[in-house]
Order: structure tokens, then C-alpha cells, then sequence
């Protein structure tokens, strides 16, 4: 089955969940497929999106409202969208991210507690309705996503790697959540299972899309 | 008579409007009555809204989307609200904003085209429903106010300054725009007056929500 038309997926998950081995095995599925795509997470190289996250990142300003937080990473989706987004679609290429709009919906909506539906509702200045066609939510048991970061010394740890299994927990429910409410747009791929399983669900779920 | 509680005043207007002279005249008048304000205008000093700003306003980013800096701007008056404005309520002082959130709505709503009622639901995100008790707009013929400017040899020239009668129209437009919408918070002030009459006209909308 061959790929016709450009699509737009994001994957999304916690930590631990797979999802830099799912986006790279994505990428080997699209070459053997012949597609051009991009992978991209924000803020992808854009200089002024780069810029903004860095103040929004910055532990000097540990004073900064989380309401100013959410503002900044969606000023960074901005910019990053128009400068690299829409041009890679405008030139029918696929578009994968590497976490989008939901991420922002669970760690600023949900787990800082600003409410899913404000974010979302402030994110639309930036996407003006645009969403993925496809996103695919990797749900793994925190308990099992820790243990795996922990098996994987060669992975880069961050600063989520480091916050507590409630944390953790936390975000499995607010994505949970968004799942619920969104299940004709959010697709849940069970990521406690072994990879090839994994890969095989994903793989299923972008050939139905194309 | 005297001011019984804190209050929430913005000044807003064109270039040559005289919204400084006007807030000057407001301080004089406050101190006269005893009372405790603070005078102050975005970023005003706030760390991390300066360095916001700076993004927003840094020329060498001309690939910035007019999205982009609204959200950046907002980002910034979010967190001046956050650390200045709301703890100075709190110790019973008065606010005068020199520009708030009506000059969004102005220039990035009404003048780039944006749209007024997407910035300003963009902004309550940030301002969850903080509006001044009093926005004055001081309302002056653009061909008057860039006559004052030029006979002020001593004003230091800023961007807008340097934007030709057509754009300056724009923005009155844009104002007037917004008295028609939201008649009961802001009052015109006719700035076309000598400054004896506006400064008048001025004190009796502050005095009147004393």
C-alpha cells in the first residue's frame, strides 16, 4: 500500500513510552515507501521559536506565572509552524511531530492546572484550527515507562526523566482525558507491549489514514 | 474630594494624543489627594516581560507572523499583571496603565489584521477578566496629532511616530471602533481641545468612579 496524499501525525506520551523508537521506525516505513516527509519537534530550528523557549525554559526565571509558560511555547508553535509546518506541506511532504498541541493540553492544561479547555481554547490563536490528521498517544503503565529509562543507560535523561511516579501518573491521566474527549482524533496505541506489536499497531494506523 | 478606593485607570490614544502630559497631570493630582499609585507601562521593569518584549521587538526577526508577537506581547503583559500590577492593588495603591490591553486590540487586532475579538480572547487567557474600572481614549484628529509632534522638538521619536496620516488613521479607526463596542469601560476624551479642557474633562471621569 502506497501513501497518496500528505498527512500530519504527532505522536504523544510520557516518558519512557517509545516514542523516538516509533518516530524512527516511522521514518524507515515512509523511505521504504518513497515519501518525503519531515520529522520535527518544537521548536525545530526556527530561530525565533528557539529564542522564545529559551526564555520560557530558563531556570533563572523561576518567578514565571505558568499562564506566561503556556503563552511562550505557543508563541514558539507559531512561528515554528508557519516557517517550517506549512511550507513542508506546501511541498507535499508529511509532516510528523514529535509531540504538538497535546503535550501542551496535559503539562500546562492538565498537570500545572491552568484547565485543558483554556489552553486549548488560547492555542487555537496559534493553529487556527490546525490539528494532525493522525495522533497517535503511546499509553504506557508509568511504572514500566520509568523502568525502561532506567534499562537505557545511552538515553539523554531531561528534566521530566527526573520528576516522581505521581508525576508520571499525572500525565497518563491527562492524556487519559484528552482520549476521551477527543477519541475521533486521538488514537491510544497500548505501549506496554513489546515493539514489534507496538510498531505493527502504528504502521496499521497510518495506512489507514492514507 | 477624595479617592476612597483603589482604581484601575488606562490611558489610550494615537501618537500627538497626549497621553503623556494627561498622566503627568493624573500623578499631580493623585499626590494633591494623598493618595498611594503607581504609573507604569508594559513591560515596566518586569524581568521577564522585558526580555519578551525584546524578542517581540527585535528588528533583525522580520520573518515574525503578527500572531507570533501578539502572543508574545500578551505573554509579557501577563506576567507585568502577575508581579507588578496585582501586588500593588493588593497594598490599596491606584494603577494607571499608559497603554493596556486596548492598544492589542488596536494595533495587532484592528491594524494587522488579526482581528479584534481573536486578540481579545487570546488576551484573557492572560487577563482572566482583569479590565481597568476606567480606560480614557484620548481621541485626536491624526493631522493635529502629528502637528504636535513635530512641534515638540524635544519628544523623543518613537516607531510609530514614523508611520505615515493613512496608518495613524487606521488606528483612530480602530479606537473608535471600540467605543462603539464597549461603550460602558471606555470614555472618549475630545484631545483635539487645549490641554487646559482635556485635563478637566480628564479629572471628572476619575472623579466621578471615585
Amino acid at each position: 500500500m502506497t501513501l497518496k496524499r500528505p498527512l500530519v501525525i504527532s505522536i504523544e506520551g510520557g516518558e519512557g513510552s517509545g516514542k523516538s523508537t516509533v518516530i524512527e521506525k516511522i521514518a524507515e516505513y515512509l523511505e521504504l515507501q518513497k515519501r518525503d516527509f519531515i520529522i520535527t519537534r518544537e521548536p525545530g530550528g526556527v530561530r525565533i521559536s528557539e529564542e522564545i523557549r529559551k526564555i520560557a525554559l530558563d531556570k533563572k526565571y523561576a518567578e514565571m506565572d505558568a499562564r506566561t509558560e503556556a503563552l511562550l511555547f505557543t508563541a514558539a508553535r507559531r512561528q515554528h509552524l508557519i516557517e517550517k509546518v506549512l511550507p513542508a506541506l506546501a511541498q507535499g511532504k508529511i509532516v510528523i511531530f514529535d509531540r504538538f498541541v497535546d503535550s501542551s493540553l496535559v503539562y500546562q492544561g492538565y498537570v500545572r492546572g491552568i484547565g485543558i479547555d483554556e489552553v486549548f481554547l488560547m492555542n487555537q490563536f496559534a493553529i487556527e484550527g490546525f490539528l494532525p490528521d493522525l495522533t497517535l498517544y503511546l499509553d504506557v503503565d508509568p511504572k514500566i515507562g520509568l523502568e525502561r529509562i532506567a534499562l537505557n543507560p545511552g538515553r539523554e535523561i531531561n528534566k521530566l526523566d527526573l520528576e516522581g511516579l505521581q508525576f508520571h501518573e499525572k500525565v497518563r491521566n491527562g492524556y487519559l482525558y484528552l482520549l476521551a474527549n477527543y477519541p475521533e482524533r486521538i488514537v491510544k496505541i497500548d505501549a506496554n507491549l513489546d515493539l514489534e506489536n507496538v510498531l505493527s499497531s502504528v504502521i496499521k494506523e497510518i495506512e489507514l489514514r492514507s
